[in-house]
């Protein structure tokens, strides 16, 4: 199984693919999508779009996760923040990849075990474990931190139907 | 020159699309795309940009184009705001149909000639200036707006271009 984290901002969008086996993870690759703050809006939403759906094309994920927004105090930033998330939910949507949303509280507890961990804390147990991924910086750990949480969900999901079919079946 | 403006909104996006022929404008078409609030962001997002990709496919405009976003009070109403947009505004983008941002105020001054007209006032104007319209509710009449605002505009940079090309030939 493998999974691709999505982390959508407009300047940067973080991206981390990870294959699943059992309980164990292994990073594939990871990066950024940026776009050209010279371009408009429009162009720079289809840079975004189209970057990642040539992730999508290169690491043939079979899931996609992304956090959900956090809402920000500045308006502008909100919405800037909702163009980009927007852009890029659509590559994987048009492509029959299902996305699953992350509350910011889950992915940190998924992966660091609290739900307020520090951003930096987040970032070093993602290095610890994914060894070797190395991030190519923060949104791309946020990246591979939501594709961890989503590959500890899926499991526990898959556990408690697995549980509820032995159950059923008694 | 077809045009087609866009009211984007995560439950309705509303469309327009218009012939401009020197100073006439004449009504094609107009409507509204809706998304099934039942089905995730994904999902509803995917239903955005196919149903106005459709209508790009069905109308074929040379250009498009869209309101500016007013930022709601509300953050949670402009996260979901800039998550449609992102979405619409890529249908055309990705088909390389150029993509216009006009202020609100801007297109209400050149539909009804006063920056804080009301709706209403908007309305009834798009009925006045595209006979036979009768928009499809309000979203579709503020789409058929957008675009009136932009045939506007495109005239006007025309005539001061080629004032400009006068004026350099002499």
């Amino acid at each position: 199984m493998r999974l691709i984290g999505l982390d959508p901002g407009l300047r940067n969008t973080g991206w981390g693919v990870i294959d699943v086996e059992g309980t164990r993870l292994r990073h594939v690759a990871n990066g950024v999508v940026r776009s050209d703050s010279a371009l408009d809006i429009a162009g720079r939403l289809l840079q975004l779009n189209q970057g990642v759906a040539e992730m999508l094309e290169r690491y043939r994920p079979d899931e996609a996760a992304i956090e959900e927004t956090f809402v920000n105090k500045n308006p502008e930033s909100t919405l800037k923040l909702g163009l980009a998330r927007g852009a890029v939910i659509l590559a994987p949507a048009s492509r029959g990849i299902p996305v699953t949303e992350y509350a910011p509280n889950r992915v940190k507890k998924a992966v660091v075990g609290a739900g307020h961990a520090a951003k930096e804390q987040v970032q070093m147990m993602v290095r610890t474990l994914l060894p070797g991924s190395d991030a190519g910086g923060p949104d791309a750990a946020d990246a591979l931190a939501v594709a961890i949480c989503h590959a500890h969900f899926r499991q526990t999901s898959q556990v408690y139907a697995r549980a509820l079919a032995l159950a059923a079946a008694k």
